[in-house]
């Protein structure tokens, strides 16, 4: 991979955006590689958590404008612009993700980690939905992933003016979870990391992120009752259920032995 | 009933989860029985407002696991768990449901209560959607519930990682409305019911809860401006919009009439 | 016009309830004026922004009750009543509207006001969707509005109380973006107005604001990637998104050529 780096180490992926000289701007081959990078994180069975970081002093700058203009490559009828790639595939995976995010995180650098299970800021963090001020339109179907984690008023604020904001202003919106002294907050996501899986099922925290994005965008609670009850009568067999109870019965850490995707329910709707 | 206590006075019915020395242990009976609850409440012309709560130091400790394991009696493939049954009904009600909640309110102790129209906490609150650190999966259709309620970020967080948050997070976040000591937080949920008895038509309150829960999840307004086109068209002719425009207009308290369920519009389109 | 006041002025139109008198008590008349209004202003090239404001010390205090109750002439099967035909124009806007909000904004005051991008608040500002407290139910799809803007806890207690809440209140839940002195709200909305103006491509704004509405509504996040797409690209070839990318890059102020509503895509779903 050319734009990106990809490494794993203790069931962490870390996928690093990796072009720090043009402050990891975003082009349509770090999408294709970012979409790679994630499916493998999602295929392989050692891997619980994937963060996602940039080298250097920012995340990304947002599109890479360094040949004087955008770089849209294939644009056409059917063409799936470069942050949908990225921002779609991070919807669909069975392990959390974990932005990491200091300095600029614009445009695309706003727009990819929306899908994110948490996003961890620092001081120097800055966040900004530019595309009206380039006579564009948000990306990465950013106008479906914003409003639901800072509500509408918020998401017509940002989009509309496009104005860029900093790590203050998106903690108390709830963009963020927290915020970091930027030399910490690789750290804060490795730790936050380590928690997940040492105290989390993985099946159970595959499932329950696509709970939370598929059941929540039904028109009623009904159909997430079913898909609960189907879950739970499904869960009193399984091995890491038994575990899980019983761990927590004798107030010790739990030795999960099931692995994602090769355990999940074979029944999801999302599947 | 026996693992709940059910009483009536003033127009209030208090729901009481009775299994103190189980710390209030969810159980399929005690699901059962709280639908059975909720339904004479909501039948009842004199009952105005519900109050749900619990006997003793604690709201509810979540599934009850004193036999050595989770008893889920006759899961299979058309059973609904027991968490459903109860947040699906108050889902449903025509009457407002104030929830007054010390100690733990976690797993079946969270997850029942998000459809309630208020959650009073305690200083002494902890709650928590400790799923997947049982290997378990979301119940009660919290999945749909709690991102309506705050947010999607704040909800990844805790369903993805199972951590247990007090009161202090719950009231920043949205979850709860109110936090008190842990005396006084019932005084707190009756003052509540008893201003809303004072001061609210009892047909327009079962509507509104409707309206926001089942127009909200539409995928425009125009929906919801033609049921409150139909609504107001009907309201015009009705004695307790006369009674509470005139007694606005005397500035004296409102005398309401009519009652639910029979003075409901037969034409609502849940109903 | 009888009952608001219509002004343009460096691209700016600025409709004003004018009933000062009667506080700007709401009437079947002042919604049909304002549905005329805020038509004039979206087919209008030379306005972008739209500010509505009311004349005096309120901004509304709800449904005219100056002849001894609610005068809803007309109202019958197919009928819609006054707040939704003024709140779903402005949900349909190609032009991003900012409330500027003094005194009372309660009832009619304050859900014809939820569909506006900006809300603006005064130090003297009171808000109240006071509906079950006159026998009365939500209007102006309020119900689909409100949960988006703050979250469904607060618009339930909101709603099923009725109480009237202040500005503080308001900005804490999210349903004003800022607060000013009573004499300074008109000022800070036009400022606003100003920097969207100078700052924001026409066509992007009248796409992004109808992106949010539109595709935060679907179920799965999938139709707003593809939409995404589609407008991306279509821009390469306007000139619009030519002149933001390159007075980005030359660090000036754009010049924008394009025209609200002339220039919008021909394919946009909802047109």
């Amino acid at each position: 991979m050319e734009t990106i780096a990809y490494e794993t180490a203790d069931g962490i992926a870390t996928i690093t955006l990796d072009r720090p000289d043009a402050r990891n701007g975003y082009t349509v081959r770090m999408s294709d590689e970012l979409v790679e990078a994630f499916t493998r994180a999602d295929d392989d069975p050692a891997v619980r958590v994937v963060v996602l970081t940039g080298r250097g002093k920012d995340f990304c700058v947002g599109a890479d404008l360094s040949g004087g203009g955008l770089d849209l490559e294939g644009a056409g009828e059917d063409w799936v612009e470069p942050a949908s790639r990225c921002s779609l595939r991070i919807y669909t995976m069975n392990k959390p993700v974990i932005a990491a995010l200091r300095g600029a995180a614009v445009g695309a650098g706003s727009t990819i980690v929306l899908p994110a299970d948490y996003r961890l800021a620092a001081t120097d963090s800055r966040f900004g939905f530019v595309f009206v001020r380039r006579g564009l339109y948000p990306e990465g179907a950013s106008t479906w992933f914003l409003p639901r984690l800072v509500g509408m008023g918020r998401a017509m604020d940002w989009m509309v003016s496009g104005r860029v904001f900093d790590s203050t202003e998106a903690l108390a919106a709830g963009l963020v979870h927290s915020v970091h002294a930027p030399e910490d907050v690789a750290a804060a996501a490795y730790e936050l990391a380590r928690s997940l899986i040492a105290d989390c099922a993985p099946v159970s925290m595959a499932v329950v992120r696509q709970q939370l994005y598929r059941m929540s965008g039904m028109d009623s609670p009904f159909p997430a009752g079913r898909l609960d009850s189907r879950l739970i009568a499904d869960a009193v067999s399984r091995g890491d259920t038994a575990e899980g109870v019983l761990s927590f019965l004798e107030k010790r850490k739990p030795v999960w032995g099931q692995k994602v995707p090769a355990d999940l329910p074979p029944f999801l709707p999302w599947a």
